[in-house]
């Protein structure tokens, strides 16, 4: 299930409560889509945001909605304890697979990041995907302890931050990481606008925040790379450059495909949790034009 | 409450359950001792780590054992709506202010830290201290918006992170956030490490991590500086090096404290939660050591 389009949607909420008509409105049009697995509940999925009964709905309707499609959700939290509590109620829900990123208040050392992963992945039994997020994390993995982590058992995938835009980087920073991780545990890149890059420099899957949005946009990206198009891969990203140019004005992709979703009423409007805002203004104004330019849909 | 020496205890605990005996020996000491203020649960305290009934618990029995010592606690989370039911359980259980820093998973924008300090401040009968710690929150302030947010109902402080080692820069950076913010607002020092220097350089209150756990020597050190003794404070301040070349050592001062407090026998051992763990092995040998050396008792 580590391999492909995996693709995260929001969850869709107001201060009080989740708009589950409209997560499952955005699963229905991955599984519609056919997109190869569904990450809910990631970043994107605002989990970190949530109470433990509202991350076992959301997992819950996930599957429930996600016909044969698999689904991972994170499970992450500052505290292994509720870690493992997360663990409990997305396998009790039926997920096919977790996602753990090392969250922090205090920044976290080597040591404690390889404890915490040895802890979660003796109690489970779905496979984990490692999340190397330090934009969110705030915790900067070297490679050496993604070696020791994907040693682990249950591990089966690292989900990476972007890639280099070279072509020749982008390679090398993979086949580095490759070296080191056993053959059986595949390696994800997110940041959508180094997706082309990352899948054409050897990665296996995509962790897509445009995949949950807009499947079929970014299964084309994804098919066209893993089918050895590498040069279809880059051109229908550069197509896609005014909207990885709203994620970089934006600081990053939340906001941005939020006001999408909102734009084209497949969620309530406001459907970030507080303080989090979804794009307003000249962004949203320039984001519905690059939608309609697009074809986004 | 928001001026002299604020003493931010340990909340010592297990996977289970919070040590609540040990917490209540850490509170008498500071009372014993005769601080200016207590800051259960801010970060020294892992609020972050704990959930909401261990949150208020915790509250309870600092207000319950500080006798006529002011008790403020963080109401931070992630989320506007989490916030808001800590205030309420926080001001429930007596507290005479809050401490609010903002948290993070998703970096913050100026806006949104802005929008939950006015919807935060709006829904509170006590007064509030600004948290600044850009190493636990990955958010950092503009003087213009601490310059915003001070005008803000109820806002009585600002807890800012360590000052520039020069006692001229240091002043310059105390007095150019001075300027933006009403005189009522007080700036209090932390990063115990420049506190001598930050007091010294103007500012009226010191959060002071070891102020929880030796009260005894962060008074003297304050008491110094705050009676006008700035050569005195540095002197008592250079006398602790040994100390604060731990804390850089271990990336802060919590788990060499969390050390301290289980090699004294005041709590139980291994009393951070998970993953997070105290200072071990050559650190913590090095502590017990400078314990002894600085008769830190």
């Amino acid at each position: 299930m580590f391999t492909g389009l995996s693709a995260f949607p929001l969850t869709p909420m107001d201060e009080h409560k989740i708009d589950e008509a409209g997560f499952v409105r955005l699963v229905t049009r991955l599984v519609e889509a056919g997109v190869d697995s569904i990450g809910a509940l990631g970043s994107t999925g605002s989990y970190a945001y949530l109470s433990r009964a509202e991350r076992a709905k959301v997992a819950q309707l996930a599957v429930q909605n996600a016909g044969k499609i698999p689904v991972m959700v994170s499970i992450a939290a500052l505290r292994t304890r509720d870690v493992l509590e997360y663990a409990e109620d997305a396998q009790k829900a039926g997920v096919n697979g977790v996602l753990l990123a090392p969250m922090s208040y205090q920044q976290l050392k080597d040591e404690e990041v390889y404890d915490l992963y040895k802890t979660v992945t003796a109690n489970l039994s779905v496979p984990l995907c490692v999340y190397d997020n330090p934009g969110t994390t705030n915790f900067h993995f070297s490679d050496a302890l993604h070696g020791r982590i994907a040693q682990l058992p249950n591990v089966r995938s690292i989900k990476i931050p972007g890639v280099p835009a070279s072509v020749t980087q982008a390679r090398a920073r993979v086949d580095q990481l490759r070296a080191l991780i056993p053959s059986y545990v595949t390696i994800g890149v997110s940041g959508d606008s180094s997706a082309a890059t990352g899948l054409n420099a050897g990665c296996e899957a995509w962790y897509s925040v445009i995949g949950g949005l807009f499947p079929r946009t970014a299964l084309e990206l994804s098919r066209a790379a893993r089918g050895g198009d590498s040069a279809e891969a880059i051109r229908l990203s550069e197509r896609l450059q005014p909207l990885w140019s709203l994620f970089a004005e934006c600081g990053g992709s939340l906001r941005v495909v939020a006001a999408a979703a909102e734009l084209q009423g497949l969620v309530n409007r406001a459907c970030l949790p507080a303080p989090l805002k979804s794009a307003s203004g000249v962004i949203r104004e320039k984001l519905a034009l690059v939608i309609k330019e697009l074809e986004l849909a």
